[in-house]
């Protein structure tokens, strides 16, 4: 790992395999296990960067793909690199585009060579490859930027999944060779479907490649929760220690604690902002619509044990007032009360695991749920 | 004036009627001239409060209309009142409601006793009445209120205008004897269309009620510039020197500027919101759509002497690729500074005023420009 870039393991829990640790990068650490909200188009939506920082995040996600279509990285850079431009000082984190390709992209042509696909903005045709997607992702200037990869969907045949896991692999060590700039960090990302043995090997094959992080890739897309924490426990382990493992696109209460007690330390997902979005707070756990009759005189804020600007300033009632009336203000602060109460479930988790509690206080979260899915599968452009 | 208010005359132009003051309410002082962001649904659009209080923002006007029918005074009462509800401890202003009821419903009929029409939420029929729109506006608790008043269109003939000219007299005598709060302050609107005689005698009887503050109403509901400024520059200085002085629903540079000559000192407006979250930027004089090609690459703040959090943080690149893509966030960086902007151009004039150099220093803005016209007039429920 790049000087720039480190790991510090501080604990791990006696009875499962979760840990609290630092990841130490050029904008600043970032204290795991620790949720990453989604800020696609260098924002994270109806936000400011002082808005954002009060949530206590510390890294944040953008979007290549997005920000390869618009404004495109040559703007971003002219504007000093994704932290300037978007006036985030914090830890960024890029994705390679691969996800989006493969989940938004029509008229898509899949090669050894990459992908080729046309713009839902202007119809152009646009290449992308891993040498190409490390280019525009060396010129964004996020902290960690991802491996170009082919994400199969689900369902998808054992021979499919092989076939794109294995052209991963092999676009990753491109992405390595490609890769230009030591203050960022090249994660590689696990693939391999729902097929438990081919994820297994695939994780054994990144590992030897020796990469400042790691990530487990194509979960997310429609299979049931169930097999994702069996994707997630099957897969985890086998990362290196020594290394920051990201579990990408989830998600959850019970999905991000699932992985954490696999080993996971990072998450991303698109749900507090969206939920926000649609007026629907998250509220310890539970999930509330704004909108709901029961709210209307209810003065009390969201939730009383709760920091946010959103709790100690406004009522149930307020922000129902606002839903109604289909006021912006409504999603900001929706917005930051998710995000906030998102990042603060990791945060009590942390602390759980560096006392050694997390197990008894966090057993009701470790059982999957099949109703409850993190959908990041129809992301559109405007829609995150 | 209740001594919980009082207007402290600071200066006076030497060359015009332009003046500098205090006002002062229970929730603060106004300096005045000063302008007033539009805040219709206890909300400032796509602002929280603290944003709001950075733009230099002192008192805010709410809409009794559209609080009537959404949420209800009685949840805004539940809240706490106006200023806790929505988190804003400075000084509200609250219109009758008489401005929406004649632009904005359907089945509209007018009577002596009042108006009735049809609810555009839920289809019923509403009644307000000058004594019910004060019951509403004391429930509300905003520390300015408003006399209901009949605002006749543009055109109208000279008979009906004097018609409702003399009812809106009549209601305002009414508004008087409803009015049940000391810590209110219940303002008088001159009406009179752009018949300058109709102005002045109404302007004159409504002197003699001593109120504790007058409005000059029903302008900018279509007539040319040149008219709004006849108007002003012929009612404004008849009304009582030691009393604040409001123009409502007004505007551009040019128009506030050529009111403040007149000796008006407060003002409101939805053009900087509203032209906010059409992508446009108020910058010295000039409006900018963003979504200009010029803007791609320029990364120069949008005006570099602007104190707000927008120009202190963000480029013209930056927020043209937000409009491009229809990021809420756009519309919240703009009317951050669009509202800094139009309360900064008063502030400095209120200096100027200060120091007698208002006619040298903003001569260029005190003639009336034909293509300039805030319209007030197709406000919607979401649209302000």
């Amino acid at each position: 790992m790049s000087a720039k870039f480190s790991f510090q393991h501080l604990a791990s829990c006696s009875q499962t395999k979760a840990r609290a640790g630092v990841f130490f990068t050029p904008h600043g650490p970032v204290e795991t296990p620790r949720f990453m909200p989604v800020g696609t188009l260098a924002n994270v939506k109806t936000l400011t960067p002082a808005q954002l920082q009060d949530t206590g995040a510390q890294m944040i996600l953008c979007n290549t793909y997005h920000l390869h279509l618009q404004p495109g990285e040559a703007i971003v850079a002219g504007g000093g690199g994704l932290h300037k431009f978007m006036g985030w000082n914090g830890p960024i984190l890029t994705d390679s585009g691969g996800f989006q390709v493969f989940s938004l992209s029509e008229m898509r042509k899949i090669s050894e060579e990459g992908v080729t696909f046309r713009s839902p903005h202007d119809g152009q045709i646009i290449n992308l490859t891993p040498e190409r997607s490390i280019e525009i992702q060396n010129i964004l200037g996020a902290d960690v930027i991802m491996a170009f990869d082919e994400c199969p969907p689900y369902p998808a045949s054992r021979e499919d999944v092989e076939a794109a896991t294995q052209r991963t692999y092999r676009w990753l060590e491109r992405c390595v060779v490609a890769h230009q700039r030591s203050d960022q960090a090249l994660f590689g990302i696990v693939q391999g479907g729902v097929y438990l043995d081919l994820r297994c090997d695939a994780a054994i094959a990144l590992t030897k490649l020796d990469l400042p992080g790691y990530a487990i890739g194509g979960v997310s897309v429609g299979e049931p929760p169930e097999l994702i924490a069996k994707i997630v426990q099957a897969t985890a382990p086998l990362l290196p220690p020594e290394k920051p493992r990201y579990l990408m696109g989830v998600g959850t209460y019970r999905e991000i604690a699932i992985a954490i007690a696999s080993g996971v330390d990072l998450f991303d997902c698109v749900i507090p902002t969206r939920w926000a979005r649609h007026g629907t707070a998250m509220v310890q756990g539970d999930r509330w619509n704004l909108k709901n009759a029961r709210f209307r005189e209810d003065f009390t804020p969201l939730d009383e044990t709760c920091p946010c600007y959103t709790c100690q300033n406004f009522s149930r009632a307020y922000l129902s007032h606002l839903v109604r009336s289909q006021e912006i203000l409504a999603y900001t602060l929706l917005s930051i009360h998710n995000i906030t109460e998102l990042i603060r479930f990791t945060q009590r988790i942390r602390k759980a695991i560096l006392e050694d509690r997390f197990l008894t206080e966090f057993a009701q979260w470790l059982t999957p749920e099949s109703g409850e899915c993190s959908v990041d599968k129809d992301s559109g452009l405007i829609e995150d």
